[in-house]
């Protein structure tokens, strides 16, 4: 990245040392994993750029969006709707944070016995190496799993705008009039940060914004069912994280000229990979940037994988917002149907979301699934267990992987993937 | 016990060769912990009976209760409000286990990371050794922490007539009304099972009954704030957990004798220990029978404990139901009234649960403060580092301690409990 940021850097309240580590090893990194591997579609050159400028050219815009009056959202969650932030003239940005950093400060103030992503989006603030949390104007949690819920309670004093959103725990007819409460609660914050009141033009405008964000990914997944598969995993998940960051009207517009070339790649039946290509259906937690892990410890085990059940990926990304309600109250009822079908492993029970791998294991023809649990995620890690006993009891060969951010474990998890990955073939 | 609960038990589905090793350990346990004390008051014979004859004759007069036409209902939580059980004619017994039990088994159910608590209910029921769960009509779930509400995903199909209760994360007004929607429901189902209306009368009866029971513990726990201590933690703690099994009026008055006797005590300024003995206030996760471990390691190190902030403890057992509302409807207001108010660290915030160490810290002139965590309990060892900082700021000594059921880190905890000791000399 270009010396001219060090001052806007600087500004923000960055540790410049560390911040220079990091980007040091996410360079490396990206290099290394990305750009190695073999007959990548051309197009994903924009998301090369996307990522060597990550907290260089898009904290700049940021930055001169603020300037120009917008506020910054920053996000722990797919809970959190960007349609409203949107409409009230605001931009939203991801914080789930996929690197461990500053883990001796972290561990004065969470428990060690505590997954991956909290430790890590406290790691990016203790250790001051993250922009795009400095740049934003208010931080929205939520009460999703008990890690959050209480770890915001010590994030309050570190930050300075923190909103919390409450959340249901059952999709009961009380579970939904609690989630549009919310949303409306939300909704005034937003409007008195802003100062910009929501309309029915601007949420319809922001909701039209964010489906066809979700469309292009649609269409994004739906090429990777074909085998050749046409795009590697490590670049359909790369494109799931930029989602989060990215300015919603140009990501679309890279990801459908992505799918452009993909269409092209299944017309002519060539791929990143063999046909017969063992192929993977990755569930479970979210895979923030830069926890590439998975993906490179797969794809380097002779298998390609076809889709992510997960929030960084289709759990966030399915279904879109009803955009014909001709009041924003319509609208918003419109935003509560579609996002309290999340099912996130929160939510008890949470069977929609078995239906959901199956689904995608038929439609992305997945050979087999491997269940990713980071460590300490209660969650997901005590889903995990019927969810692996219902999908080989369908006949669905699934590998229940634990793990978290460090590559100490990267040897035994080879391993077992491969071993995973022969038993499909 | 008595050879004559075989037949009993074998009906029950107990399996007998397990049930009859968790019988010797526990009988060994107590003799070692309890019989041993020094200087027991006299009237803690009544618990010394109710241990002798807690696989025995309590469930004896269960199963006749059950013959009678009354049902059981089994709680993995003190939000599950007696109160309402009693007015529908049925008796509430806690399920809530102390003791490892077929662990190989758990952990094909379970993840690894799941605190003790939950495994041990598991363990209990999968191993066949709880009397108690066998014998209950309906067991009731709640969703609180994330590892019990997943973990009745996993119960379901392994119990005949498990009924979730949904429970609130925020003390807000939408909060307080998902609580009194579900306490309806909770009422709802018992009278559908029992077949019995709850009446003003009933309901009333059943508020005075515990709130009788939690007023003897009220009075117990005030005793407790006299140097030399009357009664020492670890019998105190049994009053506590005897709490859930007993029948609530023999309870009572068992509680209100001891009293009695404590009373002369004090007057007569004698106790269990000598003047200036440390005083410790245990705080956090709820200890049940027959964890005895921690109690028994700080009274061994020359300390004695004045008071539990915990759920089998003050948590659980603070402030009463108000008794004069003239309707149903206004005394299921009080019962949400007083439940709303239980400080668990589900909550977020839970800004009381600190206000209540600290009053009980001078209520029961503690010494210092023992954080009692058990492992993978995310909500309490979240809140315990804010907790520890708050009172160390007060200047209340505070010890953070994270453990399991097993023995294994008896050695490690004892050095760490008498060096906190020392400092509080
Ligand atoms: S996994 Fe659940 S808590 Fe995490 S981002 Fe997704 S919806 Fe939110
Ligand atoms: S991975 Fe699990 S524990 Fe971690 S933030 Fe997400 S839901 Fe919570
Ligand atoms: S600690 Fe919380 S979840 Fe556990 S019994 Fe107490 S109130 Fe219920
Ligand atoms: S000790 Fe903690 S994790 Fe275990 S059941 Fe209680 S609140 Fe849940």
């Amino acid at each position: 990245m270009s010396i001219d940021y060090q001052t806007m850097w600087t500004d923000l309240g960055l540790d410049l040392t560390s911040h220079d580590a990091l980007l040091n090893v996410l360079g490396t990194a990206y290099r290394d994993i990305y750009l190695a591997q073999e007959n990548r579609p051309e197009t994903m050159a924009y998301f090369d750029f996307v990522m060597s400028e990550v907290h260089g050219l898009r904290i700049k815009e940021l930055l001169d969006e603020k300037a120009a009056g917008r506020k910054i959202i920053g996000s722990y969650c797919v809970f959190v709707p960007e349609e409203m932030v949107l409409a009230a003239n605001a931009t939203l940005v991801g914080l789930c944070s996929g690197a461990d950093f500053a883990m001796e400060e972290v561990e004065k103030l969470l428990p060690r016995n505590t997954c991956a992503l909290i430790k890590s989006s406290f790691g990016f603030k203790l250790g001051k190496v993250c922009p795009y949390l400095e740049s934003a104007d208010m931080i929205v949690g939520e009460n999703t799993c008990d890690g959050k819920k209480k770890a915001y309670e010590s994030l309050r004093p570190l930050v300075d705008n923190l909103y919390v959103m409450d959340l249901p725990q059952v999709k009961s007819a009380n579970g939904k009039a609690l989630l549009k409460s919310e949303y409306l609660r939300f909704m005034e914050a937003l409007q008195e940060l802003t100062g910009v009141a929501v309309t029915t033009e601007s949420l319809r405008s922001g909701i039209k914004t964010v489906n066809a964000k979700r469309n292009a990914i649609h269409r994004l997944s739906a090429l990777r069912a074909a085998d050749p598969a046409p795009i590697s995993g490590l670049d359909a998940l790369l494109a799931n994280q930029v989602f989060f960051y990215d300015n919603p009207a140009r990501f679309t517009d890279a990801v459908n000229k992505i799918c452009d070339e993909l269409e092209q790649r299944v017309a002519s039946k060539s791929g990143v990979c063999p046909v017969g290509t063992p192929r993977i259906l990755v569930s479970g937690c979210p895979q923030a940037v830069p926890n590439w892990k998975l993906p490179m410890i797969v794809e380097n085990s002779g298998a390609i994988i076809v889709g992510e059940e997960s929030c960084v990926g289709e759990r966030g990304t399915r279904n879109c917002v009803d955009e014909s309600g001709s009041t924003v109250d319509q609208l918003i009822d419109a935003i509560v149907e579609r996002y309290f079908q999340v099912d996130c492993a929160i939510f008890t029970p949470n069977t929609d979301r078995l239906a959901h791998i199956e689904e995608m294991v038929k439609a992305y023809r997945a050979d087999g699934v491997i269940h990713y649990g980071l460590q300490f995620c209660q969650p997901y890690l005590m889903e995990a267990i019927p969810v692996e006993k219902a999908l080989e009891e369908k006949g669905i060969p699934c590998l229940r992987l634990e793990t978290d951010y460090s590559m100490e474990d990267a040897g035994q998890l080879t391993t077992r993937v491969e071993a995973f990955v022969e038993q499909l073939r």
